[in-house]
């Protein structure tokens, strides 16, 4: 029986979009190789992909994805009231940003329903609110899921700009078709 | 009181969102007005912007806009299990954008709470799955949501790529701050 609760709208969410994530990085790594092999001149290499970002004051790909598992990981621990676990942002490759979405994942694995369930009234902070409080209810709803999706989407956004061979179900992923 | 149901997570949200969307369209009139002002040659003309895309298979800004609006009314129809009022697509300019955006919010304020409260089950279906179907809960979290995202952040993303003046705030709107 599916429910809707504080747990079921924020946790398995997000764990299924950063596995979504780690297959558009397959993508463009795939997409990479193909352009290497063929001696393209237009065909962005890897670490050149990486980089790449939409405007110059705005992150490159490898931020997004080291934002969007931030935001994934501090959003699970807020929720529940506690510490989450802090990566070193010194990636630099797929191989090694798809190592911080698998870590990601193995602490959101660890946060059980019921320590979620019910919480909506937790008071959440953030350090750049500058004191200021949201409840648990209006955290989840009006800043973690928009802004986790935006960073997700930008991402995307930045590769299929460049040519990467993706489509929206790539961000989307398997549908819960129950017919 | 905040609660975490059907309704709460998926009709206030969108509305927000859709009522941030109205006011990036703002900035994408104020942003052409005064490039048009300075005789600037890069500046872009409004009409340009609302016809870029980030590339050429992909839906164009004002498209997106479209899309976000029929994203959100058929699927504030769906969890109800009612028709969407149908659009025409024929907005051709900002204003005409933002009266779509307000016809949307329009229908979506006549939906009431308990029409969507404790519809987790309920069958939901659209014309391109050939015949199947998800529950509302799995729809409504795994589809429309992430979905209606998709549309709002690329159209975001195509106006940032051109220089329009917005932040990520533009996007996430005011926060509910409780303290």
């Amino acid at each position: 029986m599916e429910q809707t609760n504080l747990y079921s709208i924020t946790i398995p969410p997000m764990m299924k979009t950063l596995q979504n994530l780690s297959g558009i990085l397959d993508k463009l790594s795939t997409h990479a190789a193909g352009k290497q092999l063929e001696r393209h001149p237009a065909g962005m290499q890897e670490d050149a992909l990486l980089q790449s970002r939409l405007i110059s004051d705005q992150f490159p790909f490898f931020r997004q994805v080291q934002v969007a598992c931030d935001n994934a990981k501090g959003g699970a621990a807020r929720l529940v009231g506690i510490e989450a676990p802090k990566f070193e942002d010194n990636e630099k490759t797929v191989p090694e940003l798809k190592a911080r979405i698998d870590k990601t994942l193995a602490f959101m694995k660890t946060i059980k329903p019921e320590q979620i369930i019910g919480q909506e009234a937790r008071k959440v902070s953030l350090p750049y609110w500058e004191g200021k409080e949201m409840t648990a209810f209006g955290y989840a709803t009006e800043y973690l899921m928009p802004n986790f999706y935006f960073h997700i989407v930008t991402a995307y956004a930045i590769l299929r700009k460049n040519g990467v061979g993706l489509g929206k179900m790539d961000y989307i992923g398997s549908l819960p078709f129950v017919k």
